[in-house]
């Protein structure tokens, strides 16, 4: 499978795929705005009474444990064993895994439960996921152990998923391949949500190239990091930046995003 | 009772009502932002142990489903209710009715048994209300059957309320009349929440002048197109136009609105 | 303990402490983006399962009841209870408290069971919870009995807290002194979630500073207002302030701010 996020760009704006989130509070228009931006359909809905109707509607479902509560906990696992069973793949945020046991609990939990196509997070929050030593503050990763190309892959071979490891450069792997991708600016990391914009935007691919997870995730992050850099440009300070991500994202161009993205 | 949307926003400033939203989490903060934008006072509140006395001192009830679960519909019919015995005006926003059964069933539950002033919706929300064929695409409608302004008014007629039905143009029908409302902006379906916002907003007109909900919910479409179109004007896509829009409601002229306004 | 909010501000920066906050739905983002810019980072969480964990690794804790249901009182007691055994600082901001009773009884009933270290609101809720007359519309303070000043003083001695009442001019009081501060803009009271901004940023200071909440309370306040100035300066209405003010937040600067600080 090629890499081209211009083209996967294309056919998901053509298509609108529906992006069903069960997200943090945090984040959740900004998440939906991001999904919206970029040429797809965001849908929030994590009532046990209807995720398993409305994910059958999806393209993909993006689980995300940044505010978690049981309640919450018990529709993923719904949604998530109900993405399953239709071929709908599931985009797993771990958010602050490894700052409680809660969150990592719940972490592997859905792990186990469901099947994950990518699983997109920190190094901090990858590593506590594959029982290396790391440092998670609350829901920033502050220190991980190793290299993160190598956290990549032996996540994604632990755990058999594609694993999306987000930092400086970021590293996508199946296990046995890695993708590194060089996108992004540094405003990024300065904005609440960026990280949980980026497995929503990983939803989005995955739904418009979901035989190929590798590809999609590194091409979404490639995507993302390409507007990251636009919005950038003008940006005054993080608030400024943030709201020209959404303009950025809007305006990627399928015609020049192959030759900007970095991906090796 | 004539339009004059001018006329109303100038009341709706002096006044400053409070318009109690019980909404979805995606939307919160920008339909308070919208409302506070207007001139109006903003106030969430979704507990059962306080919505019954905080709409009793509202001006007006937004009840929103967009993100449902049993406790929140629960606070929706205790409120709506109160809101009821207290004279206090309810808009519905249906957001999703006919996604999921549990969408669909839960606005007709508080169709039937809250006497809402004005259901908002898009037109597959309202289609599928009143038994229309019509694709709902997670939140968004796809296409529905028929002609605007016939179901706007067959809406109206069936369920007995007046019937806000948006898109390119608007039409609101009380059973009997039908204004359509021509104002607006394409960008305004690129930022999630702008339908949310167009009925916090109807809630805000609807306090000012609730004697004429037919018209509170035209001139509420009115004022809300017409800051879209200021919003517009310098925008470099979603996320600016997006913030525009908050200066616009809040520059909006009662002096030049009923000029700008394009009901008829 | 001296009044510096630029040598306050250099330190939270260098440290960056975790600001643990259970908040409201409608200023999650805000308030995690106003932690991050100016310095500190955010964590939100409110599951009982993990507050008293995730409590343990915060230099603050924000309490703030925008939003209120019965499980989120509860955490927010589990987390306080935590917070006071393990030395971590606590503020709270009584959204709302004398609009409704399950307010006012909430604020009172944290008041009474957490050992808070600052209390931030507005006069009319202030007044509320010392029981002088006040009122309250939704989450607006209206009108409330008294002098600021006099007021913060009341409500510092009978709570036994360090009470930080803004305004147009802000009044901090440990009981005994009281700090004016004039810093500010009248467009922060133009969007929703300013007041909850200024106790998160109240938070950061504190863990900065937790020995002397009386000056780290003023200090925030200064350095939150000087951050509207600077906003109001390029703003075209609310929409453009609020982004401004991250900007501005992350723009501060530590070396010019004790100069624009008007602390009396």
């Amino acid at each position: 499978m090629s890499l081209s996020p211009g083209q996967t760009l294309r056919e998901l704006r053509e298509r609108k795929p529906l992006v069903h989130q069960i997200t943090n509070y945090v984040v959740m228009n900004e998440t939906a705005n991001a999904t919206l931006a970029l040429g797809a359909l965001p849908v929030m809905a994590h009532a046990r009474e209807e995720v398993e109707e409305m994910v059958a509607l999806a393209g993909a479902l993006v689980i995300n444990i940044g505010t978690l509560s049981p309640h919450w906990v018990e529709a993923m696992l719904i949604a998530g064993k109900a993405a399953n069973a239709g071929g709908v793949p599931v985009v797993l945020d771990p958010v602050g895994a490894g700052a409680t046991r809660y969150r990592t609990d719940t972490a592997r939990r859905i792990l186990d439960e469901v099947k994950v196509a990518v699983l997109r997070g920190n190094q901090g929050e990858v590593a506590t996921l594959v029982g290396v030593q790391a440092e998670v503050r609350g829901v920033e990763s502050i220190g991980a152990g190793g290299e993160p190309a190598e956290l990549a892959r032996a996540a994604a071979r632990s755990l058999g998923i594609v694993a999306s490891v987000t930092g400086v450069v970021d590293h996508v792997s199946d296990g046995d391949r890695v993708l590194a991708v060089a996108n992004g600016h540094e405003l990024l990391a300065a904005v609440s949500g960026t990280g949980c914009m980026s497995s929503a935007i990983t939803g989005c691919f995955l739904a418009a190239k979901r035989e190929a997870p590798l590809e999609a995730a590194a091409e979404a992050l490639a995507a993302f990091g390409v507007a990251g850099e636009d919005a950038a440009r003008d940006a005054k300070g993080p608030g400024s930046f943030h709201v020209g991500l959404y303009d950025a994202l809007a305006a990627l161009e399928p015609e020049t995003l192959d030759s900007r993205a970095k991906i090796t």
